[in-house]
């Protein structure tokens, strides 16, 4: 497995997979891999793809406020994993690569799709995402990306720009990959005290809950919500920020129960940001 | 010469061009094509690109109170002269193909470079204009595309985006195209009643006189302006919007006269708004 820092460098491998008759297949990480990563990549290996991990903390979609700096920086079992489970090439660039001096481009998906839920909380958040996400779809010219259905907004707002923009590729997602007590895999669990740890999977209990109370019937958007929201207000660490019942493609919050209806939330714990998300029906 | 109205279409005929081993060429434009567009085709063709001209009249590019309506459509005239200069395809579609329902990203160039001159007058301008170049290189993907060095500053923010947004072209400029007495080539040129056009060439008198009084030896920006300006003056149906000199990939005022200055000039003459532009030394 390759292991690229400089654009340059990354186009000349791509030139060279194609050449071969290979696709490409992209999977954008911040790095910090743990299983949800694994399974992207493993999913683009499997669909047979030239893969490539980009592995890039990203600053343009962190606040200044946010964990910038503490985020979870562990290149070298990253490329380990990566090799593991498939991937034929690892990007893994400096910030002044991605936005060298006179940088001055922004992708902006505008209306409610970008700007609620986790958009509201992170003003800029998905600008970030986006702009470099374009970026990264730019300089590997992939016949499909792969991005994890944990960050379900973010999935939507990156099919969006992918449409509006005419590109000319398949945005694929796959499944959450959960802890065995149901917590979402995330990289930043890795901020959690043991403390901590123990409450997080309520996030979890909370939208299965839900999610099986609109099984067994119930229709009523508030109702189902109040199941969700009681199991979270009994962990008193938990500080919600936001939990809704959203269409699973435009993200519109719903007044009533429709096939599609996708329940998301986040909360803070102690320091660190978690969200996680379930179908309902 | 085929003329398409659909994206699939389009990508289509790109493919085929492809497998026949052309390198393709891409020029936007709004149609009302005259010499200066022609060039831009004939170069196109020249570098032996198959040469897709693309005729979409943006309405993204447009503030309410502008042109938009009676902007020139002149499809089955530019037909003829896109296929007389060398085109291969005219991509002509329809709004709706390019701004379907549920639109809803678009493409910022931020800081001055955008932001100044007709970025200044026309809110939103480049924007409309970065966020359908993008679009048509995508739903293209030209080694190379054409434009006009009269929209000297759409020049530049084309080339940012492009560099910015990493995009793996080539954006290839042409000189402006002059009428005998001088007037810059535009579209727009069209709106102007007898009395104004005797008036319009002007503006490039007044760009000469800069020109040549930098040619002299004169090297303060002030007085190098003045030249210009007293041109102007001198004709009190051109209502000037600005006047400057900058410098020519940046686009920043200059203090001091330095290679690559350019002087740029927006006026209005009755309904019309005409811009032109010179390189000073």
């Amino acid at each position: 497995m390759q292991c690229i820092e400089r654009i340059a460098d990354l186009r000349r491998a791509v030139k060279a997979a194609r050449r071969e008759g290979r696709k490409i297949g992209l999977v954008p990480t911040m790095g910090a891999l743990h299983c949800g990563h694994a399974a992207l990549i493993a999913q683009a290996a499997k669909d047979g793809c030239f893969t490539i991990v980009s592995i890039f903390v990203n600053p343009a979609q962190f606040a200044p406020n946010e964990d910038l700096d503490r985020y979870p920086r562990t290149l070298k079992r990253d490329l380990q994993v990566a090799a593991e489970v498939g991937a034929d090439l690892v990007f893994a660039p400096a910030a002044a690569e991605i936005y060298p001096a006179g940088f001055n481009t922004w992708v902006e998906v505008e209306g409610s799709l970008a700007n609620c839920l986790c958009g509201a909380s992170r003003p800029g958040h998905f600008r970030g995402v986006a702009t470099v996400v374009l970026k990264l779809f730019n300089m590997t010219d992939p016949d499909q990306a792969y991005f994890g259905e944990k960050d379900y907004q973010q999935l939507q707002v990156i099919r969006r720009f992918a449409q509006d923009l005419d590109l000319p590729l398949k945005i694929l997602s796959v499944p959450i990959v959960r802890e065995a007590d149901g917590l979402a895999m995330s990289s930043r669990n890795k901020y959690l005290s043991p403390e901590e740890r123990s409450v997080a999977p309520w996030l979890y209990k909370a939208l299965r809950a839900a999610a099986e109370a609109a099984a067994s019937g119930e229709e009523d958007i508030q109702a189902i919500r109040r199941y969700a929201l009681d199991r979270i207000a009994s962990q008193p660490a938990l500080q919600l920020e936001y939990l809704e019942i959203a269409d699973g493609d435009s993200l519109q919050l719903l007044h009533e129960l429709r096939p599609g209806a996708v329940m998301l939330v986040a909360a803070r714990l102690g320091n660190t940001r978690l969200i996680d998300n379930i179908r309902l029906i």
